[in-house]
């Protein structure tokens, strides 16, 4: 960390700056220039709150040199990793396809649509029995009888389960069903169940939340890591802006870069984040494109009935479109799509 | 809700909206124009998704008519609500000083920093004793052992307490200590949360989460609201935007949008908002003179030791000025300053 | 359009609506329901603010139902359309690549560029000789000195110009060099320089600007074309969001939406948007895989030396990447490369 | 500038990094660590483009130290300044009210918005001739005939006249008939007519850009200043955020930020930020309370005929209210209404 002073900064400035970050157990080396006096911190600044430093008497600017993740950045783990699910693999070699309903509503629903996210190339199956939703007169899923209809229908696909765990209460429970534990946007910095999912033992997918910034992402991911679980695969779902005219803004531009400051894998929401069904397949082959390592996909037998975000989800006419996409884009990239593991 | 079809909707594209829509039980009438049709909803619209819909074939634009939330809406509760905690009153005719340190560190800081907040004219004391913060590495709070000293500096000083919880988990025995529970910014949308202290029968400060939309902020008080607790109090603690010079952006509309739209009491949170100290004053100011019915401020002895947002605390010397504006400007607006209940 | 009036409005309100909108010269409708009386407005609404409506006693809501843009809409235009610019095609059929160097800054630079441009595949070259910058201390541009260059290198090269104006005084003299007018995200509301493109007889690139909705960026474009000027590309180049790590952010969903709501051909500039070289090939690929019908990049011979944008512009290793990437991804949505016309 | 380098970077990086920065005249000193190399540059480094800078081989971040703006930085000039309009001074020492209509419609409505700004304590008076409209179908002014009108009613009630020019073309007209010259929000980057405005001789109000960073509008101001101009006045008038209950976010943070950063007045704008006339008493309050140096508000006699913005514009029974609010508010600030100049 470098602390920038303003022209004006007195010596009695400089000495109070200097006290805080020692009484932090950092070592400070003042360095006077003509304009300028700036103070490098050596040492762990982690305790060191950059904005507060900031508001202290003479401080122009303080300025954060090292990252405040470590066990989830790229620095210290160059290769990028694989995270198995199930045993099919999410990373850098791979495209991996994970589609279903948006919410688990009934067994023949979930059943159809695992069918038809097999036909468009899934090996991973999505769907909700906890859904966090903005409106509490909102269906809010079926809870522990959906996880069963999920794990009936992984019995007989092959399939694994990619769920949302929404309560850190819960996530024994969902552990015990799912493959992979989803935490969602809304829950992007509910620190005590990242905590819970880091501890629980299963994969971990994590949503970006709508307003966080990648480097906010990637320290929820190692809030996860903390607790000893490095199988976390990031999401990018869309970041709230401006825009109107679609729910969300897809930020393509974080896969490449959060695959830069991180060695986990990185896949697209292209579903949630366009809320449009007509949407989806051009924002898939951008992801792909980009380089994402993954897209996972709103797909629903009859998504007039519903019961969630029904109008975003593919219908059967759309399988096709979609398995060719998968078909032809990741070989441009030197990638495969990812197979699904032998039943 | 009002559905726009497109010019190029076919007769089809409003059959199946109508039968989505009584699907869900709502009735739909459609009226057909020269230039377009319009299929107006009568009905408990809350199990349809508006993005949804915009998303069939057809469809141009759904509108919402009516409001999502009821129990807090000023709709149909049209004088603005006064919620007492500990005695203490927060509403239309009083300006409340909740004061107190970002975080519970010691007996020593805490009782030093409720005696600065009672100087100031605070008749409620703030003060954290688990910490939501953004690197796992930061200091996350004292847990119980900072309720407790909570609770003694309450027997000291006779100031009611207001503390955030973190996790549903924690709700019960952080009810136990704390006059008022609050909810910070990252769990806006923790629905788990909000439903867990609309249960514990003691009032709740719900900030606004810093990618809440006003309509948002109000829904998640309405999931407080549902488990039967209607005494809370919405706090504005800045949005998140593109400027970068303060650390949220204050957004004073959204005080008498809030009051507006809905009959509970709205604060302001001139600290967090703008990270410094210097614009803790001015902020104040604004928020009274917009209307706010009260402030929640950080002071601590010594801030440059603190081990939270130290440098956006008031000290010792900012108190007078401080007490001036309380006294100064809530006459201005036909309120008085908020007493203290006599111990 | 369409008024929603509250709960709470009086006759009064409802006759004083009326008289405000027939005043204008538009029809109203009156329709009362049980909840909520609606007005329903007919005839040309254009001169009527929504804003404005939205602030009178009693109304809740004010909904536009037609488009406000005309001549660039795709209702009354339902193909697409091509804008040939020197010859060369920009449209639904083909994937147009336009490179060149950020700013003209000498003749050597500008010829190296374009040689490194066609040896990438494209087929028009841009070039700015008048910058917009962000600081009066940086540099501004060769002006017509530097059109006077980009005309030389076109005669040698024979790839049709694309450059950019920032002041209505200079249209007629930029549209005496070059072949295609850009119009730069800080002038995207500057009416009176996009009223004088409008009348220049040229065709027009009309940059996004990094603030603006879809449908504003639509309602510029409408300024250009109501000038009797329909040979408008639209340019998608990043918004602006609270995500610091990229320069902006690029929406690359604007491209499909802008696409269905209009008959013009988009395309992105994967260069800006990011700010970075490490994105320009990733966010090409994205751009032409979501459907931009061409993309705009920055090439420089010597990044290290140039007065504007260097880093972000590619350098001649990185063009057999990008000719690849024109050559595999067009096929795969049923396009071509556009080629170059022969000189 | 100081320049960070990543762990991962090469003699060879820092190298070309140096001859970049030497290239472009500035001294660079690299100071090697044990974690890190920075570079620490020195001299004129406003042809250096931080962002570009940052994506070289090597570079991890790049830290600007100095401000990039100088004429109007507070750092060389601590005290704030006075601007005089027609000998109506706007500065530290006082609260002034501009009042008016929105465009000028007609003499009749000119003159009594004026006798209703007077009324409420406007020493002057504001009124469009030239309006920047997002659609080309709405009302765009009376032009010069509207700058007649003004004028006669300046003759007639002695209030000095600020108003817009939206085209460099019109700065000398518009000059001849105005005291002040405003520039809007949408061409708050519109170089060209900044650099006019600079060198017309008048006093200027800049109005920040709806998505500008507070140091973008100091860059803006600076464009003018460097014209000789530092007749210049701030206007905050609301930015471009998530959210929609309002038409922009008023930033009342800016306000102080502004005046710590430079030492030219700042005022804001409560009309245009909210966009509904029951916001424009409370934001005026806070307005004033966080210490702005003046407001700029819309009246109308007859806004339900106003052919722009009529329903944010105060109507005469809010005339009283704003007069008591100028009278209460200055004195708790130190401050006092800045009095009309006597005809």
């Amino acid at each position: 960390m470098v602390i920038v002073m303003g022209r004006e900064a007195t010596q009695d400035d400089v000495d109070s700056i200097v006290s805080v970050v020692q009484a932090a157990g950092v070592e400070a080396f003042v360095s006077r220039g003509v304009q300028r006096t700036i103070v490098g911190l050596v040492g762990d600044v982690t305790q060191l709150d950059a904005t507060g430093l900031r508001g202290m008497q003479g401080v122009r600017d303080v300025m954060r040199v090292s990252t405040p993740y470590k066990l989830v950045s790229r620095e210290n783990h160059p290769d990028r990793s694989v995270v198995r699910v199930g045993g099919v693999p999410i990373g850098p070699d791979t495209v991996t396809l994970i589609a279903g309903p948006c919410a688990v509503e009934t067994p023949e629903q979930t059943l159809d649509a695992a069918r038809m996210a097999q036909e468009a190339g899934a090996t991973l199956l999505r769907g909700g029995a906890y859904k966090p939703r903005t409106s509490p007169y909102a269906f809010q899923g079926l809870g522990e009888a959906g996880l069963r209809i999920l794990a009936d229908v992984r019995a007989e696909t092959g399939l694994p389960i990619v769920t949302e765990v929404v309560d850190a209460h819960d996530v024994d429970l969902v552990a015990s069903y799912a493959d992979m534990l989803q935490v969602g946007t809304r829950n992007a910095q509910n620190f005590a169940l990242l905590q819970a999912v880091g501890a629980a033992g299963k994969p971990v997918m994590l949503k970006r939340g709508m307003n966080a910034t990648i480097e906010e992402w990637l320290m929820a991911a190692e809030y996860i890591a903390q607790r000893g679980n490095l199988d976390i695969v990031l999401c990018e779902r869309g970041i709230r802006t401006f825009e109107t005219a679609t729910r969300n803004t897809l930020d393509v531009s974080a896969v490449p870069t959060a695959q830069r400051l991180s060695h986990l894998p990185v896949i697209i929401d292209p579903s949630h984040s366009g809320g449009r069904r007509d949407l989806v397949l051009p924002l898939t082959r951008a992801a792909i494109a980009v380089g994402a390592d993954g897209v996972i996909i709103d797909v629903h037998p009859q998504p007039e009935l519903a019961l969630c975000d029904g109008p975003q989800a593919l219908v059967r006419e759309d399988l096709g479109a979609l398995a060719q996409v998968l078909r032809d884009l990741p070989p441009l990239l030197g990638k495969t799509a990812a197979s699904a593991v032998s039943v």
